[in-house]
């Protein structure tokens, strides 16, 4: 849509976020990984329990395997006495069973022989003389044992596909003898920066020229996500490079970021480029959110494509609004519920501070605690200043439909990862 | 402390941590790592700004260079009148300088030629002619413009040792042309598992024995710290060999965890090896907690040496409460006031459970939404299960002095990470 100068005009953020999720996208291969290696990676296939786990009725706790059946009635004033015909070595199966009346002296993780099926613990025990044990409580049938299959049970689902696995699923996988796993591929998300005043942060800039900050923020923000990025250097401010460079990332990659270009001229050519390349193209071109306005987002051949604007805070707040739902979904991952509460704290905002109507204003804050509560001070400063996003620790956002935050208001700040 | 029993009386969980962090421990060494490397590490010196960024003044949007004086008074009714004396081309030092009534055109970034010091937006202008600018907007001197140390200042420490590096904080090192820094070392955790039951993952467990799940559980717990995992393989259970293996453990690594030993013989081993390694020895030995009561706390010559408890869940307890805290400090990270609340979520509890006084206890709960709002569910089983802790998205934590949960009491959620 355009306004009345003829400019495409801003979408709100979440309709931009709508149009992108709307979209086919492709997703990631899955690959094969060592269970060491897996860690933080996305399961692509379910995991079901190859046997059961622990595989043998254990006990946990330090004391004497019996038959729960001769304790019942067991008391301090009334203990039962039981025969004890050896003890259970740890990691090996008992060399005799017991029978009514018999017990087995049995370590924390030790296997349960055949005959018992409860282990009392030895605080509940007194030893009447070498071969006879006093049992002073009554137990119910397979008290302080793990049973054969009680943690998993072979053929049951273990761990299911989408899951990011975290240590104790490692953990899972390891107790079950699975040394391997099917996982996602972390998406690759080519960087190509613009401008030809960038130059790489090992060369001196000549007067009017700056070192390259946005590709080392991105890489970052990528990484944030579970993704892997490949910077593809900076290219000049020139449709017939760009679109050549966007050809080859978006034949190689999974997404594509372009920054810089936050010039008007730059900006069309962006928007060119992402046309020329494949259907259906740009699908906005502005968001209505401050910084971060000219954002480009589009899609091609199933290759999501952003134009970044070129300023240090844009990026960032673009990145997290925008561009980092759609780069979540493509990890594979099952967001699970709580993932959106994660990043969010409650502080009180320091100062009055207004706004503009019409548009998600994004204010960076630093926090500071006083007398025990959490302050959110507003860090200001243009959005070209990388200094402002270093002194940040998160983002406050003021929707499109209020004119201001009030000193003492409660906020909720979106932490930095 | 002794009880009536002549056993070690568990310390309450705060009491615990305090006795850790009272005492010196030895810090990692510093390294020097390129920048493309250092995303999450932690600053180990000040970086202090080289020089000014961007060391020129900027125009932060496409328009006009000019004299803000010249614009004094220009509205849209009454525009000033500017000559226009060519354009800015970016990355480029401007070849002409301007003189009052003169302008040149620049784009986003471009430098601003000697003479201006003011930027007029294109929307506030019209072209009169090809070579006259009609300007219908006041500007304050310095308006949307950068000077050339207003982002950061030569001699200006820029970045505090401690401080984790974010993709932003990358982005300004780059930016300023420092391409390596100083981070800390993370520090190495040597992993020592014990029992003579436990095999590692690829071996078929023979009856009585059980594959290995903890030393893979806390591998992850350890990167989680932002530390390092040194496996060093499972002994066992024998004195002279954990002797042994952990004087070398305290040797070459920052920390050492030693797992299993949950039944009392492997316990005293654990404690009694630790002992004889340095001073001051074990600290600590049981904490009122559950799952974690059997947790040893001791430092050997400055570095902490851990026995944890067997049981799946009381090692994620016991390293969540009482080994994490510690292992946060000693990555030389200057805590943020907003990690405490950074992993709490609240919900609300999904059923009555009661607990015991005189101790902690962690109950593992599974989170869901309902209607909006997010419930915690507790994950029963008993801690020896690792589906409990698969199943589970964090922890709820009942205080001692609590004797348990009610259906619909709104809890604080501690997630895993």
């Amino acid at each position: 849509m355009k306004d009345l100068l003829g400019r495409e005009e801003a979408l709100n953020a979440d309709e931009a976020r709508k149009r992108l999720l709307d979209q086919a996208v492709n997703m990631p291969a899955a690959e094969t990984l060592s269970i060491d290696s897996a860690y933080g990676m996305v399961l692509a296939r379910d995991v079901i329990a190859p046997g059961d786990l622990p595989g043998f009725t254990r006990s946990v706790m330090d004391g004497f395997a019996v038959n729960a059946a001769d304790t019942f009635g067991a008391s301090d004033t009334m203990p039962v006495y039981l025969d004890v015909r050896g003890q259970v070595v740890m990691g090996q199966r008992p060399s005799v069973s017991i029978m009514r009346g018999e017990a087995l002296s049995i370590p924390t993780g030790g296997m349960l022989p055949n005959g018992a099926d409860a282990v009392v613990m030895l605080e509940h025990t007194n030893m009447a003389d070498e071969n006879m044990v006093e049992v002073m409580k009554a137990l119910a049938p397979w008290e302080n044992v793990i049973r054969t299959d009680e943690d998993l049970k072979k053929g049951e689902r273990v761990i299911a596909a989408g899951k990011r696995l975290r240590p104790q699923d490692i953990g899972a996988l390891a107790g079950m003898g699975i040394v391997e796993v099917d996982v996602f591929r972390k998406p690759a998300v080519a960087i190509i920066g613009t401008g030809d005043e960038v130059v790489p942060p090992e060369r001196v800039p000549a007067p009017g020229e700056v070192r390259d900050i946005n590709s080392y923020n991105l890489a970052g923000l990528i990484m944030g996500c579970g993704a892997r990025p490949v910077k593809l250097g900076i290219v000049r401010d020139d449709l017939d490079t760009l679109k050549k460079v966007l050809e080859e990332a978006v034949r190689t990659s999974d997404m594509v970021l372009i920054t810089g270009g936050s010039s008007v001229g730059a900006r069309d050519f962006t928007a060119q480029a992402i046309n020329e390349q494949g259907r259906p193209g740009v699908l906005f071109h502005g968001v209505a959110m401050k910084p971060g306005k000219p954002l480009i987002g589009g899609i091609v051949n199933g290759v999501p494509v952003f134009g970044l604007p070129g300023h240090p805070a844009a990026i960032t707040v673009s990145f997290e609004t925008i561009v980092e739902p759609l780069l979540l979904r493509m990890t594979g991952e099952t967001i699970p519920v709580h993932l959106p509460a994660r990043r969010l704290v409650r502080a009180i905002f320091s100062r009055n501070l207004s706004s503009s109507l019409g548009r998600e204003e994004h204010i960076r804050v630093s926090l500071e605690k006083r007398q025990g509560a959490l302050w959110a001070a507003p860090v200001l400063g243009k959005s070209g200043l990388v200094r402002t996003l270093v002194q940040a620790d998160g983002i406050v956002i003021v929707p499109m439909n209020k004119s201001g935050l009030y000193e003492g208001e409660e906020v909720e700040v979106r932490l930095f990862k």
